[in-house]
C-alpha cells in the first residue's frame, strides 16, 4: 500500500500559498499573473513527479502518468476566490500530485494511472466551473467569446490573451482513458468541525435554483397617498418574502437550503412608495424531488400573492444547477478508507456548495471527499484546516483511489 | 368686496410655467438659470402689481405692499421637483400676487396689507423648506455652508454664488408686521379630486418620523451554512417589516401614513447569507399622540425582534418634523368662504405633505387652502388642475383672505 509523504504536501500546500499571499489566505483570481504562476509552478511540480504536463487554451493544466493501468483523475482548482483561504481548490489538486508520486514510489501501485488536473476558473471570475466545463466539452467558443469578467467586465478573450494561452487549443476528456474522477475539498461548511468528524464522503452536490422576483406596483408620494388606494411594491415584497420563510419550512429536507440574497426597492426613497421592488431567491437541496416541491412552494406563494394583489408578482428563473449524485461505489471505497483510518469519525453528506465534480459526474464515475474546515469558514483568508486533518485526508483518499484502480483492474 | 382676475391669473400661471418647460410640466430646480429667471421675472410681475419686491441671500424673493393697515403673509415657492406639475408651489405664488393686486384695485380693500413672497428650495434640492426656515431665523450660516445638493452633491454656497447670490444679506421675518401666512396649493393627493369636491381647509400638516433600522447578522456561505446556525440579516429585517405591516394597522389613525422606503442587503449576492441588511421607514400624522404611539410600537417591535434573536435590530432616528396645527380662526374664515363660493363642496383635512406653512405656524397664525388635484398626480409632470378649479380656489383664498384682515382690524 502507497504511503504519501506528510511533510511534502504540507510543504507544497504551503509553497503554493506563496502565489498571491495575502494575510494568512490567498489572493489569485484566474488568469491574473499569480494565478499563471501557480500553474507554471504546479507544471514543474507534475514533470518532477513524472507526470506529462500540459496547459490548454482555457488554462487547464493537466499531468498524465505513464502508466498502462486503470487510470483515475483526480482534480480540483488552483485560482481563488477574492482575498480567501490557502486550500479550497489547491488542496485537491496538490493530493492528487502526491497521491501520484506516492504511487509512482511504490512497486505495488506504480502500474496504476493517476492524471491530475487544475480546471480554470471553478471559482468563476468569469464562468463558474469554466475549465472543467470546457475539459468535458459543455463550453463553445461562442460562449467564450461572450463571457467577462464578472466584477471588472473585462472579457474572457482578453485575459486569456495576456494570460498567453490565446489561440491554444483546449483539452477534451476521453471518457474511455478513465475509471473515474476523485475530488478532495475542504468541506466549506461547519458539519465535521462541529462534530468532531475527520472526513466526510459525498453524496452528492446540490442542485441551486435561483429566481429573480419584480413586483409591480404604482410609484407615489409616501405622504399624501392614503394606505387604502396604495400599491406599495415594497411591502407585497416583504409580505412575499416572509411568507416563504412560513411556507418553507414546511416542505424543505433536513438540509435544503434557501436565500433572500438582494432586495431593490425602486425609487429607494424614504418619501416615494416604491412603484417596483425586486428580489433574489435561491434554494440548494440534493434531491431532485425536493427542488421540484420547493419551485411548486414558491410558485404556489406567487399565484396567492397575486390573488390578493394589488401589486402583481412575476417569478424569473435565473439560474438552474442540477444536483449530481456520487457514485455509489466510490462512497464505498471512500468510506471503507475512511473507517480504516480513522474509525467512526466520518460521515456520508450532501456538498452545498458546487464543485467540478458536479461536470465530471456528468461524464463519468466520480466520487468526493471532505476534510473538515475549522469553525466552517470559507471564501475568507482566515479559512484553515489542522495540517494533520490535511495528512489524513489524503491517505484516505490514497487508499481509496487504489481499491478503487485495484477492482477496476 | 375684491375680484380677482382669473384670467390674468390663468396667463400668469401658464408663463410662468414656460420657465424650465418639460412636456406637461416644469424641471425647474433651485437656483438653477430658469429658477432664477422665473424669480426675476416674479419680481417684475411684483413691481406692476405696486409691491416693493427683493431677493435676499437664499433667494427668498418677497413682496412688500406698502399700505399700513393690517397685513397678512402670503406664499408658497417657485422652484419645481425635477420633471414635475406646473401648479405646485407656483399657484400659492401668484394667488398672493393677485390678491395683492386685487385688493389694490378695490377701494375697500385698498388699504388691507397683502406681503407676497416665493420661499427658496421648499422642495429641498439643498435642503427642505430652506427659504421658509432661512426667513424665520431657523437657518445658521453653518449650515449653509455644510449643505449640498442631495442628487449632484455641488455645495449650497457654490450654488448661491452662481446665481448671485453670495453675499447678499437673508431677510428676516418680523412677526408683529402680520396677522398671519395664508398658503394655497394643490392637494397632492385625490381625497377632493375622488370626492367631487372643490376645497380643502387644513386643519394641520402631518409630522413625519424618519428612522434607519439596521440588522447585524453573520455573513456566510449560502449553500453550505445550515439553516439552523444561520443569523440571516435580512431575514430578520423581513420579519421585522411584516410585523410593522401586521401591527401597524391595529395602532394607526384613519389618516396615519407609514412606509418602507429603501431595503439593501449587504453584500447583496445570491449566494451570499446577509450579514447586514439596513431599511428607511417612515409614518405621518398630524396628531402628535399618534405620533408617540407609532414611535411606540415601532420600538416594541425592535424589543420583540431582539428577544427573538438571532439577529440585533438597531433603531436609529433619521428625521423628526413635528406636526404643525393650523390656526383655528384662519380655518374658520377659509371654512366660511369655500361654503359661500362652493356650498358643501368643501373639506377639512390634514396636508399628507410637507409646506411652508409648517415653518411659519411656529412663528406666526397660519393657514393653507387646497385645491383638487386630477387624480391626485403629485410630483410628475403630468400633475393638473382644472383652470375653473384654480380661479374658484383663488376666489376663495380672497375672501377669507379680506375676512382675516377684516377681522383684525
Amino acid at each position: 500500500m502507497p504511503e504519501i509523504n506528510g511533510a511534502r504536501l504540507i510543504a507544497d500546500l504551503r509553497r503554493l500559498a506563496e502565489f498571491g499571499k495575502y494575510k494568512t489566505g490567498v489572493h489569485r483570481p484566474t488568469y491574473t499573473a499569480d494565478d499563471m504562476a501557480a500553474r507554471r509552478w504546479l507544471m514543474d511540480r507534475m514533470t518532477e513527479a513524472g507526470l506529462e504536463p500540459s496547459i490548454d487554451g482555457i488554462g487547464t493544466v493537466l499531468g498524465r502518468g505513464k502508466s498502462r493501468g486503470p487510470r483515475l483523475l483526480l482534480g480540483s482548482h488552483v485560482e481563488t476566490q477574492p482575498y480567501s483561504g490557502w486550500l479550497d481548490g489547491a488542496m485537491g489538486v496538490l493530493y492528487g500530485l502526491e497521491i501520484a508520486r506516492a504511487f509512482a514510489e511504490d512497486r505495488t501501485t506504480a502500474e496504476l494511472g493517476i492524471d491530475v488536473g487544475a480546471w480554470a476558473d471553478e471559482e468563476g471570475h468569469y464562468l463558474s466551473l469554466l475549465g472543467s466545463r470546457s475539459f468535458c466539452g459543455e463550453v463553445t467558443e461562442q460562449q467564450i467569446d461572450a463571457t467577462r469578467n464578472a466584477q471588472t467586465g473585462k472579457p474572457l478573450r482578453e485575459a486569456l490573451a495576456e494570460a498567453g494561452l490565446a489561440g491554444k487549443p483546449r483539452e477534451r476528456l476521453d471518457p474511455k482513458r478513465y475509471v473515474g474522477y476523485l475530488e478532495a475539498h475542504v468541506e466549506q461548511g461547519d458539519t465535521l468541525d462541529s462534530g468532531g468528524l475527520k472526513l466526510g464522503i459525498v453524496t452528492g452536490i446540490v442542485g441551486i435554483q435561483t429566481y429573480n422576483l419584480t413586483f409591480h406596483g404604482q410609484q407615489n408620494h409616501a405622504g399624501t397617498t392614503r394606505m387604502a388606494v396604495r400599491k406599495d411594491a415594497g411591502v407585497a415584497l416583504i409580505k412575499f418574502a416572509n411568507m416563504i420563510e412560513e411556507r418553507f419550512p414546511k416542505v424543505v429536507g433536513p438540509r435544503s437550503v434557501w436565500t433572500t440574497g438582494k432586495i431593490t426597492l425602486d425609487p429607494g426613497a424614504p418619501s416615494v412608495i416604491p412603484g417596483k421592488a425586486e428580489m433574489l431567491f435561491q434554494f440548494r437541496d440534493v434531491d431532485p424531488e425536493r427542488l421540484l416541491l420547493l419551485e411548486r412552494t414558491l410558485e404556489e406563494i406567487v399565484r396567492e400573492s397575486n390573488e390578493r394583489g394589488p401589486c402583481r408578482a412575476v417569478l424569473e428563473p435565473v439560474s438552474r444547477v442540477t444536483p449530481s449524485a456520487m457514485d455509489a461505489k466510490f462512497q464505498d471505497a471512500l468510506e471503507w478508507a475512511a473507517e480504516r483510518q480513522a474509525p467512526k469519525l466520518h460521515l456520508r453528506m450532501p456538498s452545498a456548495a458546487g464543485h467540478d465534480a458536479q461536470i465530471f459526474a456528468r461524464h463519468l464515475r466520480a466520487g468526493m471527499l471532505f476534510v473538515p474546515s475549522i469553525g466552517g469558514v470559507s471564501h475568507h483568508f482566515s479559512e484553515d484546516t489542522k495540517e494533520d486533518d490535511i495528512v489524513l485526508g489524503c491517505q484516505v483518499f490514497t487508499a481509496a483511489a487504489e481499491r478503487i484502480l485495484r477492482e477496476a483492474a
